[in-house]
């Protein structure tokens, strides 16, 4: 089978590097297709303990340099694993809404953070950059493998399928500052994309929510706001 | 004068993109040395205002495309600011502390999130990334401009210049978590490596705090620890 490039409309991806790879094969054994060594991998208690997993589950191993060079020119890795794309299914918790986020590294940082403070529910309005793309399971350190994601064409089918809850939206136009929200659980936070924020239309059928900060900068950067958000959001949790 | 690829020991840096040297010269006008345009740059409002700062504060500006080639090779930058690099003198203020920082994304961003929570007094201690590479300097989104940065080569370096003042540690192996600390100000905030943390004796100078997160991650990355820590110490200020 050959190996390709990452690309939106293949059914597979990859998680690049060897502790993403284990996260993997732990999180979503049944997923897993290949897993590809590069001849440069050193059989380390890590890389050994690894291959034990992957014997465990029955994925193949290969020794694969080509699929470096393709999945990972930079050389700075010597595990791949290679899997298949899931589908999740939003529960009824707490969810993330991200509207037309487009930066896969913010993408995946974002999905870390939440799985951090046990918020495992994100919905994505499209247009929005793919959760599958590697640089976003790398920057989610694995969070992806135990996150439920859903996309909607638009925020309407978003609030059509869950009409009762409250929605939080993160915007700068807003009065009330996040220290002062009383959230009602379960409810969305919900944050725009990284240059042009939510628009004013959210005030209408969203509490606005601002993270009040000085004049020196245009705003926090979308990863930084939402993860603050959750910090206030889930503290009582985690005391 | 010959353009230079960026490096630690020299004397200068730059500010790639239009954003950033308007930045850059609004802050550090006496500071900027040259000003690069492409021979691509779109003659826009933005530009022109850019030039008319130029002028007003003497500041050359020079048409040249393997200044681009040299500095952003990716071709996505249309304007670049070339500035002497300046030293900062930390304030009697609270302080951010970051102990072997070695990601010039990361330090760009906490000293972007810094600056909005007004904390903008950093201190580094060595081995640390060069707060000056342009990644860092574009990171920051300009806040590099207005934060006061001093490098030590220890961490007993910095608390014999300011013994006085009370350190707050963030670490995993703390036991009090981040919203029960009653802070007194002036203080420090101080934050380990990426991969490795606060080394444990911190604890013996520094009251050590932790912001609780699930198991489900290893740690918050560390500009999001940095943010959630700065928002917490600082909200009160913005109500």
């Amino acid at each position: 089978m050959k190996v390709q490039r990452y690309k939106h409309d293949l059914d597979i991806s990859y998680a690049l590097g060897a502790t993403l790879t284990f996260e993997l094969l732990l999180q979503r054994p049944d997923l897993v297709t290949r897993v590809f060594l590069s001849s440069a991998t050193e059989r380390s208690d890590a890389v050994e303990r690894l291959l034990d997993v992957c014997r465990h589950c029955d994925v193949p191993v290969e020794t694969n340099d080509k699929a470096f060079n393709i999945l990972s020119p930079k050389g700075n890795c010597f595990v791949i694993g290679e899997f298949q794309k899931f589908s999740g299914s939003l529960s009824d918790a707490s969810h993330i809404v991200l509207v037309n986020p487009s930066d896969a590294g913010n993408l995946g940082t974002i999905l870390r953070t939440a799985a951090g403070f046990g918020v495992t529910d994100v919905a994505i309005v499209r247009p929005a950059v793919d959760a599958f793309d590697p640089k976003v399971v790398r920057a989610s350190m694995g969070a992806i493998f135990h996150t439920e994601i859903e996309y909607f064409d638009a925020i309407e089918d978003y609030r059509a399928r869950f009409p009762q809850r409250h929605l939080y939206a993160f915007m700068l136009k807003a009065s009330t500052p996040l220290p002062q929200i009383p959230f009602e659980e379960p409810c969305s936070l919900v944050f725009g994309n990284e240059a042009t924020g939510l628009p004013d239309c959210f005030a209408d059928f969203c509490t606005p929510v601002i993270i009040r900060h000085s004049h020196a900068i245009d705003s926090l950067n979308l990863p930084m706001a939402a993860g603050i958000a959750m910090y206030e959001f889930t503290k009582d949790r985690w005391k």
